[in-house]
This record gives structure tokens, sequence and C-alpha cells, in this order.
């Protein structure tokens, strides 16, 4: 009998957490004495469907990632015996042996606000080195640039009451749950529910009881008691497992210590407002109401507009999934290659997916108190006036920068979030910031496109 | 300066993984005393749009949980930490030191159809257990049956032709990447490019090269050339870098043994045509034409039905995300509780919300040749004519059936869509497949009422 298997992702593994492609390319550069050092860079051609900004994340992992690639004897092994392999050299493997990321990065420090085409990530590295993580970066930053993204709406939405995560169960597995709870935080979620990312992370953990607990025991007032009983400072009670009223009814019996109730279903306007009747009756106008169930940007927003008394959201599903835009279409690209002392830069012709060549920066330039008034993409080293947003995080292969904490990057965030014009922020209809292309960018891709057409047509 | 955090799951840790209610409510059972005997249910209210049915996915990893799962001292002492807490004796968190899991499981095979309502698994264990075990169950089925589900509808439009797994780069995360690329090959894809994932399942591994390789050479021709040295026996080439039709000529230029040529962008109908005919005229029929860039059922059913002349899709976003429906709203909920010697019902009564109570089996009446006609949801050991579709997976903690090979799953998904009459598997407006609740469910269903009804209006 075989033993289930977990599929975790290990350290020792990560060189084959990649597309094959990835490996054959390797190896063909490998058995062709290319190893020019190349840039690539990750960005957003198009943001999802009623998005209007990126609040970048992920960059941590990705930093974790490039500084722990390697092989496994077994997967060398592995990759050995596949059949397309055959007729490569000994030699190729052997350099899998010894294979690190021994290239440069920079990246825009996570919780930065980004728009489409700008790179969130610059690779500068041998070009197999460069070319193999791509699938691996992509992965981790997509996904968490995509939840980040879709939190701030939401906590937009909620005006400044409480969004918590509540969406592990409905994520992409367990794992996602928890890249999900650590950049939901980050677009400004106050706390999740995930023990594990609270346990890692550092952020705070919530919850009391389901439904279940309050159907193991006789009736739902005697549930009450039990739960306060052994929590009593943290007592927050749902209570629409038979009938919503009736539960907030209940949960005022239970003491005036308690410190909120739960609306998981029914219509949470009218019953939201009818608990807070009940509850400010009995003097207990301290206790919370929190919503959850299906929630959104939208919901919300509209929840508020009635004047729903609702003071902190529970958001899963929408927010875990992304669910409106479930994929952020984020590519990574050649954009220039060392070759023979000289450097060429690259580009791709493709129908609807030409590239811009060169190695890249965003400048982003301000108003005199910070407010943001446009970005400049352009060439990295050109004179241009604005805040250069990517910054190293690996030099030669070691990290280089301060990793802030979650706290520091939830802050940057927020901040970041001040300082974009609320006419890009709205939930629909929002205005398209604007972001330019510098004279030497527009130049260089006149440049390079004139070179591939030469070369290829 | 701090490390890096990879944010992996280690089975040291899986009991954290979980929401915090969880633990509180294990706390609160463990303080009252409450050690009953319950059974739980997964199952799902309503399938997403546009699905008629599931294919299950996921249950081998959910028993890998099951019987892995404990709590490390460094947990324990997290948890002991934690505020809320503070009033909870030292005997819980001596407990949680001996924790394991010790309850009996039924579950449908992974590669089951199921349907509505119908659990997908059924835990019998300990309050304490079975509740805590919830929020990872419902995250690796939910995530695996949807993306089983997905492909498979993909596999239906590709109407016998290869589907490959192209995902991770846009999966929620590097992990979703891997349960991706395992449950699509459970719902019919042929392959995936994700090198982990075929390293660990052994299922076949493809792909060969990006624009980036194309780039990386003086020209297209010469990138092709340097491909078919290293891989002479395993050349795919990708020809739409800079002009597809050009590609397709250099592609023919290379050698008759080449395996095929790969289209990514533009018109792919058009295109593939034409390719077609340039690859025809210099005898080059064998060669294979593989279509990819955000392609899923209805675009590859479109591209058919035009009569493309395309051999394989490489299918990515749209099905590692589900994109048009990417979330599985799986629930888990408590219907039986054994107390004082007796066996008690449960069921909650929230508006939209009603679940139905007792032990449940799932029972498929087929036809002679075992075409499927219709389900019964009835109670575990009632007397109900069709196949019982769950069957026991973990008894008293232990793994209790043979693991079945991943090749084994696929078969047994794709031996189902067979007996699946086809009305149920249109793309679009398929028919309702018939699920009725038995007599004696609809029984236990109104006495649980009642009891419910007495002890809490």
């Amino acid at each position: 009998m075989r033993e289930p298997q977990s599929l975790f992702l290990t350290e020792d593994s990560l060189g084959i957490v990649t597309d094959l492609y990835q490996l054959t390319m390797a190896a063909g550069y490998f058995e062709h004495g290319v190893h020019d050092i190349t840039t690539f860079e990750l960005f957003v051609r198009q943001l999802p469907e009623n998005r209007s900004y990126l609040i970048t994340a992920g960059i941590e992992q990705a930093v974790h990632y490039l500084t722990h690639i390697k092989f496994s004897e077994d997967n060398i092994q592995f990759l050995r015996r596949l059949p397309a392999f055959k007729h490569v050299s000994y030699e190729f493997f052997k350099y899998l042996q010894n294979f690190t990321f021994s290239g440069t990065v920079y990246a825009m420090p996570e919780g930065t606000i980004a728009f489409s085409d700008e790179p969130l990530i610059r690779v500068t590295a041998p070009i197999i080195e460069a070319q193999l993580v791509e699938t691996y970066l992509l992965s981790i930053i997509n996904f968490q640039t995509l939840i980040a993204t879709k939190s701030s709406r939401i906590v937009y939405a909620a005006k400044g009451r409480e969004v918590i995560d509540f969406g592990t169960r409905r994520a992409h597995g367990p794992q996602a749950g928890i890249l999900a709870a650590r950049s939901s935080f980050i677009g400004g979620c106050s706390s999740t529910s995930n023990v594990f990312a609270a346990y890692t992370l550092g952020i705070p953990a919530v919850g009391t009881i389901a439904h279940s607990w309050v159907m193991a025991f006789e009736n739902e007032l005697d549930s009450f008691h039990k739960f306060y009983e052994t929590f009593p400072d943290y007592t927050v009670l749902l209570i629409d497992t038979y009938d919503t009223l009736t539960g907030a009814q209940h949960a005022a019996m239970i003491s005036n210590k308690i410190k909120g109730v739960r609306i998981d279903s029914g219509d949470v306007l009218k019953l939201s407002k009818e608990v807070r009747k009940i509850l400010d009756a009995k003097g207990l106008q301290h206790v919370k109401i929190i919503a959850s169930g299906d929630l959104h940007e939208n919901r919300i927003d509209d929840l508020l507009k009635n004047n729903a008394p609702i003071d902190s959201f529970g958001v899963g599903t929408e927010m875990v999934t992304s669910k409106d835009a479930p994929a952020l279409g984020g590519v990574y690209k050649l954009v220039e290659q060392g070759h023979k002392g000289k450097i060429i830069p690259k580009m791709k012709l493709s129908k609807g997916k030409v590239t811009y060549p060169g190695k890249k920066q965003v400048y982003r330039i301000t108003d005199t108190v910070g407010n943001f008034i446009k970005d400049v993409i352009g060439l990295e080293g050109e004179n241009i006036e604005g805040i250069p947003l990517l910054i190293p995080v690996i030099k030669d292969g070691k990290p280089c920068y301060n990793l802030p904490t979650i706290h520091d990057i939830q802050r940057t965030a927020s901040e970041n979030l001040i300082h974009l014009p609320n006419p890009f922020k709205y939930l629909t209809d929002a205005e398209t910031y604007p972001v330019y292309k510098s004279h030497g960018l527009e130049v260089k891709k006149q440049e390079a496109e004139r070179i591939v057409r030469d070369m290829n047509m």
C-alpha cells in the first residue's frame, strides 16, 4: 500500500517547480555555450476588469525562492531519465548539481501601487538562471498582487471598518489560503482566521464559533453560555443558526461583556438593523455586529450606503479567489542581452503582445505633498524627474535589502493609497492613471524593432 | 537582517493550518467535557454556473492530512500565548500535544462524478477532531474538485485532441499550480508543463521553447536550428515571435523530423489553417499544430466547429483558475451527534442554508450497461437499490484502502464521463441530473426539525 502524497513544496526541490520548457531551453543554451547576461522584466500588460491599479505583493517569497533554488540529486536523475533529454550531455546535469541563482534583482517594494506595463521585478543574470525562474516568479507575484489589490478594494468599500480574511476554505488549496492571508493583510485587512498565517507572519488571528458549535449543544442559549464561560473576554456569538432575531435576544442574555454578534445569512441589511435595535434596547451599544457570507466590495458598499450598522466584515471566497477577476496576467519577458561585449535590446512582435526592449525603471511624479500625478516608464539611468520605484533586492545572488515586516508593508500600501487620488480608486468606472513611456524608451524600441526586422523578415 | 519566509506547509504544523474558530471551539468542547462522536459531511449546495456535474478530486491529499495532522511544541506555545486562550486550562494544551485524528472517513473515490447536495466525504470522530479538520478538507477538496471538473469540460470540448496543462504561472501560487496539474490530469489532460508535478505524480511533462529562446539568437531560423540540434526527437517550435507564417516557413526548413509547431497569439483559427497549408506543401503532414493562449472550452469548441486543424491545446489561466467559476462552494456540516448513548440528528435552519441531518450515503442507479439514470441521497444503511458511492478510506485513524494511482483515477473519471449521458455534459444549457432524497432522509429531516424547533424557538 503506497503512502498518500502531500505534494508540499520543499526547499530542496525548488529547481523543478518550473515549466519543462525552462529546462529544455536551459539545456539548449548550455549545449550551445550561451551564457549571456540577460535582463527579464515581469509586468502586467492589461489590468483585470474594474482594476485601476495594483498593490504589489509576493516579493519576499520571490526573494526566498531566488536565494534557495537548487536541484536535488533525485530531481537531476529524474531529468536525465526523461526521453527528451537523451542527447543532452552529462556536463549539463553536472551544472544543475551546482546550480544557484547568482543574478541581480530590482523590484518594487511590496505595497507599492503599480500600473499596466510597469516592471514589478527585473532580473539580470546569466540567461539560464534568468529564464529558469520565470514560472515561479510569475506564480507567486501574480497571485499575491492579485489578492492584495482585491483586498484593498474591499477595505476601501468598508470605509474604515475592519475587514477580516475568512477565506482559506475556498482558496485554491491550503497554501493559497496562507498566501491570501498575507496578501490580503497587505491590502488592508485587519486580521485573518488562518492560524498558520498568524503564527508565521505575526498578524492577528480571529475567530470564535461556527454553526456546528451552536448545534452541538441542546439549544442555542446553552451553547452561548458555554462559549462565554471559556472565552469571557473574546465572545462573539454567531446568531443565525436557527433564527437571527431570536439569536440576538439570546446573545443579549449572556453578559454585557460579550464583544459582538455575527450574522452569516439572510437579508443582512435588514437583519443588522433589527439586531442593532435588540442589542441597544438591552444597553449593549458597545456590542459589535460582524457580517459575513459571500461579501465583496460592491455588496459592502451597498450595505453601507443603506446605513447597515455593521462594524466588521468577514470576507472569504470573493477576496481570496479575487472572484470577479481571478487571474492576473503578469508576463516575464527578455528585454536585453549582453552578447560579445555588446548590449542588444530585445523585443517580440507577436500580434497584440509586442514588448518594449531595454532595462527599465519606473519614475513616479508626485506633487509637493506626495500625491501621485503620473508615472513615466523610462530606461534605467535615463535622466527623468520623479521617484524611481524599482530598488535592488538581490545583488549577485545575495539579498541586499532589509526585509520590511508585514506591518511595514501594510503601512506602505496604505500610505500609497492615500496618495493615489480618489478618482483612480472608484470601485467602478475609475479613471485611468496616466503612465507615459519616456523618449529614451521610444527611441530604444525603434532601434530594437529595426534590428529584429532586419534579422528576421 | 531577517530571512525571507517561504510560507511552505510542513507536516509538523498541520494542526494550525485551520481557522482559529476551530481551535476556540476545540478548547470550549474540551473545557466542557464534550467528546461526543459526531459526523460531519462535506457537500456542495449549488454547482457553479454552467457546471452540471463535479469530478471529485483531492481525497488523497485529504487522507495524507488526516493521517499526519499534529501540533508542534512551537504551535502549542503560540496558541497558549494568544490572549483569547487566557482562561483555557493547561490540560487542553496537553491534549493538543498528543493530538492525532482517530476517526473514520468515507469518501467518493477520486474521479467520481458527483452532484449538488451529495456528500463527497463524511467524517465520523470525536467532535474536536471532526471539527478541527474542516478548513483543510474544504480547501483541498474544493480546489482540486473545481479544477478536475473544469478540465473535464475543456477535454470534452477538445473532442479527443490532447489538452496540456500550461497553467502554473497563473495559478494561485506555485503550490496551487501543482495541485492544478494533478487535478487537471484527473479531469482528462494528457500532460503538464509542471516538472515538479510530473516528478512527484508520474504524469508526462511537456515543453520545448518560449519566445525568449527565439529572441536570444540572432534570428528565428538560427534559434530553430539550435533547438533541433539539442532535441532532435522532441522539437516543437514556437512560430509566432515575429511573424507566424514566416515562422512556419522557417520551421519547415529545419527537418522533417520536427514534431510540431506552436501558435500562441493572433487569429488562431485563420493562422492554423495557413500554417497547415505551409507545412503540408513541404510534405510535413505529420507535423502537429499546437495552439495556446487564453484558451477555454468555449473557444476550443468554436475553433473545432470551424475546422481549425489543431492537434493539441495548451491551456493555462482559464483551466487552473477555473476562470469563469473560480470557487467551489463546498461546505462541511454537522449532521449527527452521539450523546449519552443516543444518536441525535443535527441540522441548521439558517435562511437559504438549511442542511439535511443524519449519516448519509449516495446511491447511483444505472441501466444494464452502466449508464447513469439517477442518484438517491439516502441514509447510510437504508435499503435502497443502486451503487453506494461513499467508500471507507480511513478507519480509526488508519488508511484502509489501496490508493489508486493517478492513472487509475484518470481512468475512473473517464469511464464515469462515458456513462454520464451527453445532455448532462453540454458546455452550456446542460440538463440537470436527477438527484432524489430518500424517504428515510425526509423522515429524518422532519424529526430533526421538530427537535431543533422544540429546543430553540
